[in-house]
């Protein structure tokens, strides 16, 4: 079975300027290796309809499930709606649904403002999940999730069940030796086991070791057995432990 | 004078599956806003000729400057350098300078992991740096960095000179409002300052404020008049301060 794979488009200047450390990169990728869905690309990308929309039409047919994280908010910023719209040659239409949740929420001094969130590409569905105010909103294979960190976490793991596929299982060697050094191990270890994901991550400064070696496999048995491979090979004391 | 752009290609397969958080990124994002150099896109790729020579051939043309973080040392998965030379239709070449450096410090030892560390996309520039052992290597107007955070930095601060345009003032207004009800001040103050910068970002579970809003330019008195504007306009009360 060929990997379900994923995508994930970042909007927002704030990124891009390095006014805000985005997190939600990092939660995502984790989260979807947990499931055994493969992140091709994280791609950030500025408040531009245009880049917006370029990134839609480029990723929407290229990759299972695509995420967007950001832009969704009732400011003069948040276009993240008409970007995707523009790039899936829909309009943006008021979502009933969201409309009316909205309106009970804010009562008598609604605005403009409060009406763009219930904004949302044509055809889109709306997920409502029991305990959260607000819906997802999917249209075609796109998630398009706020930016707000808790936010982003939160209706993320509300679409876990419905992601899921098979996991990866990961096994680490950690070494005390210079990558230069273990290369050639590192290369048999792939010639035995070529459906094997090898990693190799130097760390500086490290007292405890210098490169972590990662295995991984979504066949348990194939992992462990590369990892036995790859130890019996390695120099002895080069090993500071495995995991 | 229109302004310097800039796009970074993160390559590892470290970063999409969740195993390493990038701070590269973020670190990038932040030196070029000082150094007034706009950064159009990050995109994050996996160890793969055919996506690094993609990026390379999507985002060289395109920006004035290119930054790629990763895929630089000595192991299998290391092959950002020919997924450059892919790209820019090069070939991949030994480096007479970096190749007489790595022997110089390696000595008898050497093999073949260390001499991979001396290939460069052909036609490639090394800028050598008085206190650092390894250059920094340029090919076109794409700069090749490393992914270790430690010494993307040192390189990356090494090249500030080359860099340097004029930089963007900052001003913050720190709000306890929601976004939607200030939402149509920033418009008001849009449509008086169209070249500002505006930017609005909520903020959940911080006792201080609800909403940063961010005003730039390159311009410090079009900003500081864009500030005095908003502020004037906004109901008493909701400013927390301004920075």
């Amino acid at each position: 079975m060929r990997d379900k794979t994923a995508a994930m488009i970042v909007i927002g200047n704030e990124i891009l300027s390095g006014k805000v450390a985005d997190s939600n990169a990092v939660f995502l990728a984790r989260e979807l290796r947990g499931l055994g869905v493969s992140l091709e690309r994280i791609l950030v990308i500025p408040d531009d309809l245009d880049a917006i929309a370029d990134a839609v039409r480029e990723y929407q047919p290229k990759y299972d499930v695509v995420f967007t994280s950001g832009g969704v908010g009732p400011t003069h910023d948040d276009i993240t709606i008409s970007g995707i719209a523009r790039g899936l040659g829909r309009r943006v239409v008021l979502h009933p649904e969201i409309e009316s949740t909205i309106r009970r929420l804010v009562g008598d001094s609604i605005n403009a403002a409060h009406l763009k969130m219930a904004e949302v590409p044509e055809g889109a569905n709306v997920l409502f999940q029991l305990d959260q105010k607000f819906p997802i909103v999917q249209v075609d294979n796109i998630f398009i999730l706020p930016g707000i960190p808790e936010i982003f976490r939160e209706k993320l793991q509300a679409l876990r069940s419905r992601l899921a596929v098979d996991p990866y299982f990961l096994r680490i060697v950690f070494l005390n030796a210079h990558e230069s050094s273990i290369a050639c191990f590192l290369d048999e270890t792939l010639a035995a086991f070529p459906q094997l994901q090898l990693g190799s991550y130097p760390k500086l400064g490290d007292s405890e070791y210098r490169v972590r070696i990662t295995l991984e496999s979504k066949d348990e048995e194939y992992v462990n057995q590369a990892l036995e491979h790859l130890v019996s090979k390695l120099p002895q004391g080069m090993i500071v432990r495995t995991e």
